[in-house]
């Protein structure tokens, strides 16, 4: 039995900026989102990855707990090639090798479809529809998604955003999903489609949650060596959703704690490449981090 | 006797954006920064106006409690002209004639000279020096900035930096005056040249404050409905001076809650043109701001 269902991607990434270099690293949506939920509750990973997928990250995920018999292996591993300039905040995608995630079709083990808590990496809206579909009554589904779906999918994306209760995405994409610079009208047009909470990330300007009639702005963590930004958004969507499983309280307050754990672990994530960061933190690490959140708050 | 004074710009506004249009409208920095003091304490104003600044506009500030005896009354006022598009984050300017700013040359009245505080607005580095210099023993100087200076008087501006106790500027100007597009490399490096407290504002992301040891991060305001932003900056280091001359006290915390009765008022300033949402509100309207502004951090 597994707490969160984690759909997405799994990768293999080649990253340039200017702190360094990684060639085919352990990356992905559902890598990054299940590997921050593992810190708080026993994640399931629905995805796929070719046979050319090395066999010590299976085991990396393994013994972190991450449940894999959603994880389907097939063909040749997703590639994806990013180079960040001296802006970090954008990375220009070099080269996309679909491969194995071309055939990608979530099916939930059947041990997955009683979880109380989905979480749909930003896949084809399509397939997150059909993955929420197969859950028997999930007590929360958040769902994420990218730029290209809003371009490609709009409609198919608005009916999945119409079926889920936390709606995910930055700043950018909810200004061109709903066709306004205002990210207070974005919000408000996002919530009108069904949503309960709308949360909106900002990259180092943190996060914004929106309610019908609250809202909370979560802060980003003032970091000043930031290697590697790729993954952040996942690692927040995973961190966010695995504190709520372990508490399983859905509390507006206790969303916002949510948020500011997702943030913690998205601010370790920037710190290295890949997973290193996350790889190194213990719990300790994330509750110091949590604590200075508040700190950075406080008047 | 006045509590803050407040050098800076005094001009006519013509500001197009897609929520209206306004012609001749008052603005300038030293007027939205005494305007903003004025809900707190008693500010003076440092400036050049021309004849033809209206009556009515120079009735407005001392009717507000605006002291007036350091505004000089020479040639043609000040003029911009600027357009906001759809992206209501930068303002082009369409057109500047400097006007009566040209021959600015900050005097203050004797009985300034004795003021507590001291709000230097965006003008030349070698003038704010020159008026600071005037000050007997201001127990804290503030200075703003702007990118055509850090573009044109580094050096002085650098100069200036040194001997105030805190240093304001945006984003865009501290990524760009010390070379980095890390925030929290820039605020160090402006730490080093000597003040103690250096806080950039990020629009509608808010600001932040950086001590040695210490950040502070203040929300920016959720607002829908922005109808011209011109202003915003200068009412936030205005609120901000005018709140601590108020309590007096330079405490870290309450450094952090003149940050957020500024921000609360730089949100008024955003929600109209010219000074006009400034002029309707109460002080009641601010404590209910400045109260969102807790609930909207809490976790």
């Amino acid at each position: 039995m597994v707490d969160v269902v984690v759909v997405g991607s799994i990768g293999l990434d080649t990253i340039e900026t200017p702190f360094g270099k990684v060639q085919d690293a352990l990356g992905g949506a559902a890598v990054y989102a299940s590997y921050a939920a593992s810190f708080f509750c026993k994640p399931g990973i629905v995805s796929i990855a070719g046979k050319d997928f090395p066999k010590t990250h299976i085991a990396l995920l393994e013994k972190q707990g991450i449940d894999l018999s959603g994880l389907n292996i097939s063909g040749k591993t997703f590639r994806w090639q990013g180079l960040y300039e001296y802006d970090m905040n954008e990375a220009k995608t070099l080269k996309t090798e679909l491969n194995a995630l071309q055939e990608f079709n979530p099916t939930l083990p059947s041990s997955y479809k009683d979880a109380s808590y989905l979480f749909l990496g930003n896949i084809d809206p399509i397939l997150q529809l059909q993955a929420l579909q197969q859950m028997k009554k999930p007590r929360l589904t958040v769902m994420d998604t990218m730029n290209f779906w809003i371009e490609h999918k709009r409609e198919d994306l608005i009916k999945t955003i119409k079926q889920v209760n936390v709606f995910l995405c930055n700043d950018g994409e909810a200004r061109e999903l709903f066709q306004t610079t205002n990210l207070v009208t974005a919000a408000t047009k996002a919530l009108a489609l069904g949503p309960k909470f709308v949360i909106i990330k900002k990259g180092e300007h943190g996060a914004l949650l929106f309610t019908e009639s609250t809202h909370f702005n979560c802060a980003g963590y003032p970091l000043e060596n930031i290697k590697d930004p790729t993954g952040c958004g996942d690692t927040f969507g995973g961190g966010f959703i695995g504190y709520l499983a372990k508490t399983n309280d859905l509390s507006e307050k206790n969303i916002r704690k949510a948020m500011v754990y997702g943030s913690a672990l998205a601010s370790f994530t920037a710190e290295d490449f890949s997973l290193q960061a996350l790889r190194r933190i213990s719990m300790q690490d994330i509750e110091k981090r949590f604590h200075a959140f508040r700190e950075m708050k406080e008047f």
